[in-house]
């Protein structure tokens, strides 16, 4: 198993931002929260309560005054931008960045830039790559906590831990559950002369069949319909 | 092409997460949003500056007295949720639901709950499916915008709007650049004799050589590095 990919902010402004971007991350199972030379130092006030209870992240979050420091035990380097920049590195969705990192040998990280400007050219100039989230050409405005939870969450797609909760549907009801209560209806409809003229019965009740077969109804809700055929038939009853 | 999903907040609380849903939802290119009872009213003061520029999203929003009003036109209903209710309908990620949605014939529509409360069993029993966000099992806590963001994320993958802005990148540079470039530099080492001892000389040729074609460097790279190479041959010049 490959490891996860470390968080790096580069130069943050807000501490609210780097409390949303910790619970961002904490969501989808990340921890290693880098801070590039935070505008207002750290620890910040203001990330604890914007962190939702995501505290472990930002109490391990690591403070260095450089990028090349905080990056200098990492091998392959992701530069997030939504703005094209003359750079001729390969630009890679959310998704693609995920599936590199997960067979990445080495540990990798992923560049956020600051709140308002983003990553300077220099930053992006030490990734192997860029990512960029495919978003609306005519209205872009992720924030940072954003483009960290979809980097987080695409990653988090090929960690078994984050498996989703399946629930066990009951299968649907045997074949002979779902005929008993389609013969009762027709056995109602019959009564009632629904099917009128005799030549078209055949037509309908295989309408009414392809109909009642489709929801693959389970057995407590074949019975639950049973219950509702006697009700209706009771009813007729004076 | 089918038509974009309806993003519906049953009961939503504070204007600000309304606007910043509707910032999430035009990211991704989806603009139809309906409100289900809204907690303080609508049109409410403080959905605007959270929504960042997403207006045309709120002006566009339409309120609904009940959940039964703002889905009569609907024909598939999603309904997220986190916590497992003891419900049997098919539990699916964003993604596995932004499948079916583009698919499916007649309009689709995803249902959020309050922020605190999520969905009312009532609300869920509506939805044909419930879509979870596979999360941290330790660390579960999306607010409202970042549900609605993933959801829409995933539904803007399948248009073509929404498609990466791929750099176009150089092709890496002809055979003969580079092979210029390589056999520019064995000049230069064979001057300075590393080729040593000389039956060592074609394993480290290969090795170099290799090492050289990896990097698929384009014309413009390699010109830059024959420059490099003329200048470390211009300075052994006296």
């Amino acid at each position: 198993m490959t490891q996860p990919p470390i968080i790096i902010l580069v130069r943050p402004q807000l501490g609210e931002n780097i409390g949303k971007a910790a619970r961002a991350m904490l969501n989808f199972g990340l921890t290693e929260l880098r801070l590039v030379a935070p505008r207002d130092g750290w620890p910040n006030p203001d990330s604890g309560p914007a962190a939702a209870g995501a505290d472990i992240v930002l109490e391990k979050a690591e403070v260095f005054e450089t990028l090349a420091e905080a990056t200098a035990d990492v091998a392959n380097i992701y530069a997030t931008t939504v703005r094209k920049r003359g750079v001729t590195k390969p630009v890679l969705t959310p998704e693609e960045a995920a599936n590199e990192i997960v067979v990445a040998p080495g540990r990798s990280a992923i560049l956020f830039g600051a709140e308002r400007s983003g990553l300077e050219t220099d930053d992006v100039a030490v990734a192997r790559s860029i990512i960029t989230v495919p978003i609306n050409p005519e209205f872009g405005s992720l924030n940072l906590a954003q483009a960290v939870i979809l980097c987080a969450y695409e990653w988090s797609k090929h960690q078994k831990l984050a498996s989703p909760p399946k629930v066990d549907l009951d299968p649907p009801a045997p074949q002979v559950e779902l005929d008993g209560m389609i013969g009762h209806l027709f056995g109602l409809l019959e009564e009632r002369e629904f099917f009128f003229p005799p030549e078209r019965t055949q037509v309908t009740q295989r309408t009414l069949r392809n109909l009642l077969t489709k929801p693959a109804w389970n057995s407590l809700e074949v019975r639950t319909l049973r219950g509702v055929l006697t009700c209706l038939e009771d009813r007729r009853r004076p």
